[in-house]
């Protein structure tokens, strides 16, 4: 017998371990802790700070340097969790979380992780997992009929169509990849040379439109294609939104200096204030260039689309009638757990005609005859999870009126504490706030500059960054008239209440009052 | 009092629903059905087919196509998960299965994403949750010292270090941004050029380099950053391995017509047959350039230099050498679901020259003192989940010996059946088996020519293909020599036993038989 064979029996016949170390039984008694030990968790988290209170650190030194060479039992693991995992939280669950937007998960979206880890796939075609994939076609059908999209992007009119990614960074991305082949395709096309001289033509010539508000995203999407990002100047007169005649004179003046506009980001809902840019003024300047692609980013406002009486502010008509391609976080104030980004398309052979790229061992004949849908030609990445269960699960649970009624909470109480600066002596606000979030400043009326108003502003969130029972985030507001400092209340947490809002409120106003006394 | 106190007074006194649909008492109702779900699933799994015995559209023609209005009881949602979406699940991992590659998730794995979940954020800088960062530091550098890759991967040391990334893609997409900044970099320096004009003069010269065997993902990079791909050819008297000589050969033919190397992909187990890509020819060849970058793609088989008698076939130190960056994901054979991919680079700062786009609103105290890890200047994306904790349970649980055991079994499985295949007379293994990875073709030894061979193996694939106790995938192997296609075999499943590999086999031998009858 040689050598090789000896070891091969040697190999497959001894003793092994138990295959798996967690067997069934021992995962259903540590499940049933680990949802016990959630439980606990969502019954006291009110009473828990909102930022975690440690340091730098604390963690990596907390912890050994290499994995233990033998297993070590379950329950002790999940005892580290909750005594040194815990306290390194920043509660974004918690009631009383201001900062940033909300990032919700519901216990709907945290079983529907659980369901989906249990039946693992990279879910790259429609083999992978059929209902995968075709969960996730319904679920974004659901979601463009809730939000108002139209026909254009439903999945169902085999033109458009929606597929769930994990940012809108990534939306965002991709859309400018394949708006990049769609113009260099159009140059080609327009000017008889092959796609491969268009590219050395005019591949470095690209630029990428915003706003001065627009989300990083649009930066560093250009970032990373080794492309510019134009961010056009708003005024504080149009609520900081980007007007179509501001675009138009900044892509003419880089149009006469050889540059191409491919891309342009339309924010609804922007990252420091809730501005909506006029999307159907930026849609009548791109007319004149057709190489270029128009992205609307409702990252956190565009799940609002599902209020009907918010439509217009939001501007649907103009995004249904103009927009490429939309994208909403249902991860952000949608009730869904990060991550869940919805990316739709007006037209998919955009996506597919950039990204597909199908070789022999990852070919099957239902995506062959073209039966199915194959995600993995509609992004970046080949591999992807079942995260439509997600959205299945908190839809049908709260069904579109629940989602509806959790949104105008949010509204509500951002109405309600608008109020409440609007009447303080001290406190102002900077814009009309927007859905659910507002932004104001520390302004005792005294005739103080922007300069000196910025200085009490910083000092005031500073006093408030080192408490961890509030958590606000700052923001610089930049316009054609000027530029300040100011802070940032963003409401919409699924389990915000009022007394929540009021109560961090009071701690601002202590805090405000305490630096106009310094 | 006007209107709009009015409004905002109606909207926050009056009764709403409970704000969230689901509380804690049903959720630990709904968390407990869960878990004991998921128990009878893996209960009965070996009894479930391998592949979903679905048609195309099963799932579509049977939901409706609208959220519901109401709000649905969770029970019935639950229902419908078991009597919908699980005949619709390739079972992944099912003992069986051995297309593709494993994409294993273990009980520690779920659970993790259960506890990831319920403490959901979008993680994008330390103080969004202190524990995220710190722990997928401390994990990155427990996997980086299991896998032996040394001081100049461990975050420890503060210049090179690791991050998880949603996919193999999603990491080598990354590495070649990085690295098309780099090179730009160094041609600005070198030639005095600003960054902007080293860009227009060589942004659309940069070529991606791979062979044959890469995965699609190099392809993939390129495409989306609008580049070429060369794929360079190998030999299959070199085992489809890639050579310093051939990509010399190719690099300087493409530098002489003035196109600019700048990334190149070395791959240690290459998804066809697993072949270890000459990792020190390769960089040998680099030196030469000093605008290349080489990432070395592990996906699969990265994991296995956890066991040391295998890191010199799989060339390890040469990899410690020469690569600017490392991927292996843990969600393929690495008992981790799906996704946790690990990409490790030797210099940080390649990622955060070329990502750091911090605005304002995301600029915090902690990141600014640099006493933190921002990992969103790391990725393409901004928001990540806590996916450390999958790593962290699984390696706690298993330990290092545990998870060397698992990875042995699958190879001593591959080489139990390498065995019997040699013995078969009608099926021939087609070039070295590859730890748990084999491929093979049927060939009755009647001097049939590759082209006729093909067929038969077609055919035989074609009978497997509609059979759901089987899945097995196909490839075809292109070398300098020839070209042919044939069957793939990919063991290491953490619920495979040696009895699963033999009946599937039987299977393949009856088939066999069968198209050399028709």
């Amino acid at each position: 017998m040689p050598a090789n064979v000896i070891i091969a029996r040697i190999l497959t016949s001894r003793p092994l371990l138990d295959p798996l170390k967690m067997d069934i039984e021992a995962f259903r008694k540590a499940g049933y802790a680990a949802v016990d030990s959630i439980c606990d968790y969502y019954a006291t988290l009110q009473d828990r700070p909102v930022k975690a209170e440690v340091l730098p650190g604390y963690l990596i030194d907390s912890l050994p340097h290499e994995a233990p060479a033998q297993g070590e039992d379950f329950s002790a693991i999940a005892k580290d969790f909750q005594d040194k995992i815990l306290p390194g939280i920043t509660h974004w669950q918690h009631g009383r979380f201001f900062a940033y937007f909300p990032s919700i998960s519901t216990f709907e979206s945290m079983l529907a992780e659980l369901y989906s880890a249990s039946v693992s796939n990279p879910g790259f075609n429609w083999i992978c997992s059929p209902a995968c994939t075709e969960l996730e076609q319904v679920t974004m059908d659901w979601c463009a009929r809730m939000l108002g999209l139209g026909d254009s992007f439903l999945l169902e009119k085999k033109q458009g169509g929606g597929v769930i990614m994990g940012s809108a960074s990534e939306s965002a991305l991709t859309a400018a990849m394949a708006a990049r082949e769609k113009a260099l395709t159009y140059l080609s096309e327009k000017e008889g040379l092959s796609i491969d001289d268009a590219r050395q033509t005019y591949g470095q010539k690209l630029v990428i439109y915003g706003s001065t508000q627009t989300h990083s995203l649009g930066l560093k999407a250009a970032v990373l294609l080794g492309l510019t990002f134009r961010a056009v100047e708003v005024a504080e007169a149009d609520k900081f939104a980007l007007r179509g005649e501001a675009l138009r004179k900044a892509i003419d003046r880089d149009a006469a200096d050889g540059f191409v506009p491919f891309f342009v980001i339309a924010t609804v809902g922007t990252t420091s204030t809730g501005a909506v840019d006029y999307i159907a003024e930026i849609g009548e300047v791109l007319k004149q260039y057709p190489t270029s692609f128009l992205h609307v980013d409702g990252a956190w406002a565009g799940v609002a689309y599902a209020l009907p009486d918010r439509r217009d502010q939001l501007r649907l008509a103009e995004l249904v009638e103009y927009a490429d391609s939309f994208c909403t976080n249902m991860h952000k104030w949608g009730l869904v757990g990060f991550d869940c980004s919805l990316f739709f398309v007006r037209d998919r052979r955009n996506l597919t005609d950039a990204f597909d790229v199908t070789p022999p061992y990852l070919r099957s004949k239902e995506a062959d005859s073209g039966a199915v849908i194959d995600y993995r030609n509609w992004q970046i990445a080949l591999g992807r999870r079942f995260r439509s269960i997600k959205l299945w699960f908190v839809l049908r649970s709260y069904g579109t009126q629940g989602f509806q009624k959790h949104l105008e909470t949010g509204i509500g109480q951002c109405e309600r504490l608008a109020l409440v600066i609007e009447e303080s002596p001290i406190f102002e606000l900077v814009t009309t706030p927007s859905l659910a979030l507002l932004c104001f400043r520390l302004n005792p009326r005294k005739g103080y500059s922007d300069e000196e108003l910025d200085l009490l502003n910083q000092r005031l969130h500073t006093r408030l960054d080192v408490r961890s029972d509030v958590f606000l985030t700052q923001t610089v507001l930049k316009s054609v008239e000027r530029k300040f400092y100011c802070l940032r209340f963003a409401m919409g947490g699924a389990r915000t209440t009022w007394e929540d809002v009021e109560k961090t409120w009071e701690v601002v106003v202590e805090e405000g009052q305490a630096v106009l006394k310094g």
